[in-house]
């Protein structure tokens, strides 16, 4: 099988209470949600690169050509990419048919890991299966489905993605 | 994508908390902890068969043909079985080669679902993906990896699937 | 022992996580997290009236006129009230010397019960004791100490209320 | 008002999963939960005296010498005592009348810390106030309720303690 590298980019999946804030946050640059996924669900062999924390509305070109860098970067061929849920579809296609080679996978929650139930773990679970199953393209993995990237797309009312 | 049903067993993954045995133990018959955590991981699609609910250490040949009974029944192509980490090989291998034209994937956790940090998301999440990328064929899914049957062999010292 | 009536008024402690917010809300009226926490603390005895569901920096003079009226009209002695940590000082302070032969403790969290790890349930245990044991007057109860209303103060930079 | 010592003896409140024993277990020595209860309940005052790591049916006269004479050594007035629930009373009987002068209140839980759902929190945070609030003697907070060293029963058909 395919080995696997994990970039973070933030989005719910990743957010914490914040007492101060009396809200849902980041903890701080360095600080994904991630690796405890994993570990929780004792899977120790994809590489961590943590990006960056931030909410997938704020994710613009500038971020986007960066996240590209990375992918391109990697020695891995499959690549599963955390990220909120609001812009997943337009990163998506953003990155088709970009990284040669490589089957690129993103997912992320609509509830934080952080809260104990969460959709995180299932998600993050189906995202490094499919990394390592599917050829190579970009597409993205939530609620147990996969979805090309050309036809990911949130539903906003239901919270989720649907065929 | 394929469809994909999932039938459960029993398992470390569906044990919960009796305070009267001061222990964990089986909630009674039906009362498998899937549906649950298909809930948490937003995920509508599969249809959830509950078969047994019984440790792996108990599955005896019997108890196997009744799965391998309800695997050749299933519409579905893609099916995922939720089992026990302790004899999981022994079924795969037992179902192997014995249900043409289906995509078989056998997941559990070592830890149960109902004590909330858990690897049963991460692990039914990566299932049920599997059971719609990968061949036919009989499959282990566990930590994120994939397993041919033939090869699926649990680490009892590190309590994992190893490659 | 005195019996205890739980009047419920919002706050932290009772806040959920809301997906289309991306953030902690109210779940709406009656939605109260309260009844939970006792069900976990398998505690059964005390009446629960759910009044508001508000964040205490909302409590004004007519919410808290209406949280008299319904502290004088309760047939038990042992009044807990759960509130929002912001205002609690000010509220224990309006009510104090109003309500004769009550022992009357407010109580709240700074993490929502509904994320697991809270304050709450270790703090309403707190206030359903001291409402049985405390002599006629108010308190507050927090962090498993006893203020009197007089001197109750929240220590905004760390998140707990000092001696 | 009183500061606190609390005392740990293990019970169920102490017991963490063990995926080896596939059962509920204690962690070793000087490992139990109680700092992490306080630390979610905010509450930093009392000491922290870890003594066993047993199971309640285990609890021997040479047990309950050291932790009375433990109580004793004690320069607190208010003395928490965790403790398994099948021989809280009979403990709480031994201890009685043999420590004038101190407050010693015993709890803990039918359902463990470490399993996020757990009467643990609400227990203890009602034994620390219990500890400073009630004269000197010896008695047993559970369920939010207080019962004297002679009047402590467990019922064990519904798993709490009735007056």
């Amino acid at each position: 099988m395919r080995s696997v590298r994990i970039l973070t980019t933030g989005g719910t999946l990743d957010k914490v209470h914040d007492w101060r804030a009396e809200n849902i946050t980041f903890a701080g640059a360095g600080k994904s949600q991630v690796p405890e996924v994993l570990e929780h669900g004792r899977c120790y062999h994809p590489e961590v690169e943590q990006l960056f924390q931030i909410d997938s509305l704020d994710m613009t070109e500038t971020y986007r050509n960066l996240l590209l860098e990375r992918v391109k970067a990697a020695a891995e061929e499959g690549i599963v990419i955390t990220h909120g849920t609001s812009t997943m579809a337009e990163t998506a296609r953003f990155l088709d048919g970009k990284a040669e080679g490589k089957t690129i996978v993103l997912t992320g929650a609509m509830r934080p890991h952080s809260l104990f139930i969460s959709d995180a773990a299932f998600n993050l679970g189906g995202a490094v299966i499919a990394a390592q199953t599917l050829p190579a393209g970009v597409y993205g993995v939530m609620n147990g489905l996969v979805f090309a990237a050309s036809e990911l797309k949130k539903n906003e009312k239901l919270g989720r993605f649907d065929v």
